[in-house]
């Protein structure tokens, strides 16, 4: 596995010659988090956008009705159904039905790797997931969705320990300089962790979050709670993936309950 | 000092609402080590162009006419004067003669900052001269130039010192996230330097180098020289520096013969 990394999506696509095979994109504070724990609670599939307004179109153009989801400046948009927080995707609220989500990074990043043909969504939920869905993959991009336009430490953080957990699992390869930063960082904020070969607990992967952009950002407005939710690493084995021939929806490839045995 | 850091030139300047008034472009393999070299050796100015016709131009309408500086894929160009390695730039040849330089990552990473006011040139080295010429500044960006579009460490390496030496002389302040990696590469790859507050030696810097895209693209086309010439830590204590209404041509402020004293 040849493993790449772009801090921000797409900075340079024109000058990109690495066949890329899987996109795997990372938006830790909260858009590929959100995505994650409403799957897992149930919804159909989440379909995503980059506007309001197109939010709006898109919901009201499907029966029964999608729910409105997302945020702008990490807060919620008057009249959507949600925010942008995974504490509110209960499966009482969403089970059975198609979400629409605007946020302004994780969209941004998800249409960065369009014409790749495979596009995985990750956070910390589903951080080991996620590596086991790579097994098979040959050319491997990591996408941080970034702030505004900014590289953030904490979707770099998961980019370094996807990389990390792909070398040790999969004998995977960082040929590019942006995935030996990432894993680099990762490495130097745990390092206790990585000579043991295991996860930093939540706890502690909570803390490192405050001291990152998204982490700053969501503390300002109150969203202390957020930073937890998102730090329960591993608590969420599935992996969203795009849907076929549809550029920006997703979907759990095989829904929760169908895993489950009849004698789960 | 609020300190700032692109980890590639301008991936989205139309974000960036933070104040900057002096740049500090950085291309260690080889462009602004090159420059600096050049220009402690004797050379009147630098005048930098992006392409090869260009540069001909440039140095054609210069009487006496200009020396051709320069490369492509690390290679020095057809009917150029000087390539693009520091051995080259002897004081005997360029002794108050104007040079142009087209190199493809250093001269783009100059364009990404023409409207900041102040532009520095930094390499490993004039490190320490960088750090005190930014003594009085508030608002500093350091620009990585990258390869082809690529973050390359040796360049984030660079970066992470002069914000790390920066915090230390000039209590600066990194307040985005990119620097804040930076730093973390430097003192990840350097500790018991960092815990002794000094810098590496050159020897463990070029070491160091062949870890980086940029070292890995030299020693391929056998310049493995050149490692050690642009690990040479704080031996040239000059800082390159736009000059004024000329958007990419670069000086020392004071020549180095104005420095020395008669009894020198």
């Amino acid at each position: 596995m040849r493993l790449t990394t772009w801090l921000l999506p797409a900075f340079d696509a024109a000058h990109d010659d690495e066949p890329t095979e899987v996109a795997v994109v990372i938006d830790v504070l909260r858009a590929t988090s959100v995505m994650v724990a409403a799957l897992r609670a149930g919804a159909d599939q989440i379909l995503t956008c980059r506007e309001v307004d197109e939010a709006r179109q898109i919901a009201a153009s499907r029966t029964p009705r999608a729910l409105l989801c997302g945020e702008r400046g990490c807060r919620p948009i008057e009249g959507f159904d949600f925010g942008n927080s995974p504490a509110e995707y209960r499966p009482e609220r969403i089970q059975g039905r198609d979400l629409v989500l605007t946020t302004t990074n994780g969209t941004r990043a998800i249409a960065a790797v369009e014409r790749v043909p495979r596009v995985l969504i990750a956070s910390f939920l589903n951080l080991s997931a996620v590596v086991t869905a790579l097994a098979d993959a040959d050319g491997v991009r990591l996408v941080c969705a970034g702030t505004e336009g900014q590289v953030t430490l904490e979707d770099v953080l998961l980019a370094g320990a996807l990389v990390w957990k792909c070398q040790r699992d999969h004998r995977a390869e960082p040929v590019d300089d942006a995935s030996v930063l990432a894993t680099q960082l990762w490495q130097s904020w745990f390092p206790e962790q990585v000579a043991r070969g295991v996860l930093p607990d939540p706890t502690m992967l909570s803390l490192r979050f405050r001291e990152t952009q998204g982490g700053k950002n969501l503390l300002g407005q109150g969203f202390d709670a957020d930073l937890d939710r998102c730090a329960a690493i591993d608590s969420i084995p599935v992996v969203p993936e795009r849907v076929a021939d549809h550029p920006a929806t997703f979907a759990l490839p095989v829904k929760p309950f169908e895993r489950l045995s009849p004698h789960d």
